[in-house]
């Protein structure tokens, strides 16, 4: 593995991005203005708790290593984010979420009915938008991938309440919760590629996006509150089963173990049994295991990227897996 | 106004498309099929509670009098099906509906957070599907349509508790909640007809649907519910407000007025409080205005069918009209 070592922060992947961004994100005010004030007012609230332009970053990113420049990126780009938007306000109504990144969520904010609609409205409106560019290619991605999601979305209520969920369902799950619309992304920068640049960019994007998803799972067992904006232990607290504790649990002495039983049947667990799982996971090495599987992901995603010419971009998409193993929120 | 009377039930308008229906039904069942256990249990329950196939009937029935005879017609009629079971499924999350034609609905078998995936999931279906179609057309047609809907359904929000909603804001409401999705089932037959055909096809739809929608909120005025198969007065109930009382309201006298308050002011309205509404609105002349503003639809959805050659097919389509003023459920 060659990644390269030091802090890499979403910043130093964004740097020379910074204008194209500023037009992603006002293509995105723009897609979703609505002649209705309620929609406007939800979207003012979504706007403001707009994220870490992650996906965009990495459309842009491999639009510019692959040299496509195609001139609808930044149109793909906001289309990306505005199904990444979409996605969002539906999983925090379906999980009863009352916050994302220290923000309230728009179900807590309005209720679970604005929230419905609105992912449905956004959604449509990123529909739209790709009809208007008036190529097949992108819907055909982004339609897929937008399945993907909900498929996933299904898995992860199985995710709930089972110590049973095996390795290979959680990565189904992450594929398609998350992988899936990364690599839509990345295949959406070079979709005038040919095919076996689009291919090698749509397997960047799926394993970027397991690493992504496995570290974010990690972080809710390592991450403290003020750090990631969100309390740490908030899976387990919610009773979702993810990698660490799937691979720790056959490793588990008995009151390791009994812990987690004692976690998984009371319905809103106490910080200290949160940090009793925590504490076990940890030393049955539960940790250790979820790391170097994002690292085995980072590397296949850096092999894909031999195919593209050396560039400063293809160094930056090379950083962007640095920065999804060593985030801290 | 020179339509026919007599009894035309849906049957009647179904005649001689028995077989394409069936393959239209076919069509939704492989198109919502998945690799998944829970998706499959909920598609199996939502299949055995479809509907009428009212949109898919007059898609094939536009298609058939216009004399295009698209050979998509089928895939079309089962992608506007799906959108309309999809948009039944969020819906009835959205109001918290416990039935729907009699059968208990998604979110009230399963949960709230599968009825919320459940519609993502047939609603990208519906997208995969109208790419393998490789036309932009229909896309565009149906993205704009389900944009609409969702901004529908943002208004019916605003239809409750809301005793200065105005007849403009109701126009509004029933045109994008019911009215657009059966414009564009009607447009989708004809994609392939010279542009003036298409836009009166489109404005048929429109008028036959604003009519179907009125139809519907009188019927829960004056149906019983072993006839609706839903308790009469239920939007009542729930304190949604409709052209009839919307109508009547001006019209009253300060007994029936108080009567309206009285129910809006108690969260869930007896059976006697509901009884009184629906007498001060009939009194008040609401069932009346809301009787005229449907015919007048019908007629104007009737004057569209000149366009078309004299056949079988669009006297059916006349009938259609007939049936959506006279039904009883």
């Amino acid at each position: 593995m060659t990644l390269e070592t030091g802090i890499i922060t979403l910043t130093t992947l964004q740097s020379g991005l910074e204008s194209r961004l500023e037009a992603v994100r006002a293509r995105i005010g723009s897609l979703v203005a609505a002649d209705f004030d309620l929609i406007d007012t939800v979207n003012a609230h979504l706007l403001q708790m707009q994220g870490k332009m992650f996906r965009p970053t990495v459309l842009l990113l491999v639009d510019e290593a692959a040299g496509t420049m195609d001139p609808r990126s930044v149109d793909l780009a906001a289309v990306v984010e505005l199904i990444h938007l979409a996605t969002l306000v539906h999983d925090d109504s379906v999980d009863h979420s009352v916050l994302r990144r220290g923000m309230p969520t728009i179900n807590s904010l309005f209720s679970h009915q604005v929230s419905v609609i609105m992912g449905d409205y956004l959604y449509s409106r990123a529909v739209i938008e790709l009809v208007h560019l008036a190529d097949l290619e992108p819907l055909r991605v982004l339609a897929r991938v937008t399945n993907e999601m909900t498929v996933g979305e299904m898995r992860q209520l199985l995710a709930h309440d089972r110590l049973r969920y095996t390795d290979e369902e959680y990565t189904l799950l992450i594929r398609s919760k998350t992988a899936s619309l990364l690599s839509g992304a990345a295949e959406c920068g070079v979709l005038t590629a040919a095919p076996e640049i689009r291919q090698a960019m749509a397997r960047f994007g799926d394993a970027l996006g397991m690493a992504f998803q496995i570290v974010d799972d990690l972080l809710d067992f390592t991450q403290p509150e003020s750090v990631t904006g969100k309390p740490s232990g908030l899976d387990l607290r919610e009773h979702k089963v993810t990698l660490p504790l799937i691979a720790a649990l056959p490793q588990m002495t008995a009151a390791q173990r009994a812990a987690v039983d004692d976690l998984m049947a009371t319905p809103s667990p106490s910080d200290d049994q949160i940090a009793a799982v925590v504490a076990g996971v940890t030393e049955a090495g539960g940790l250790v295991v979820a790391r170097e599987r994002a690292q085995h992901y980072a590397e296949r995603a850096e092999e894909e990227l031999a195919l593209l010419p050396a560039s400063p971009a293809r160094e930056t998409l090379r950083a962007s897996l640095t920065y999804v193993l060593d985030r801290r929120r």
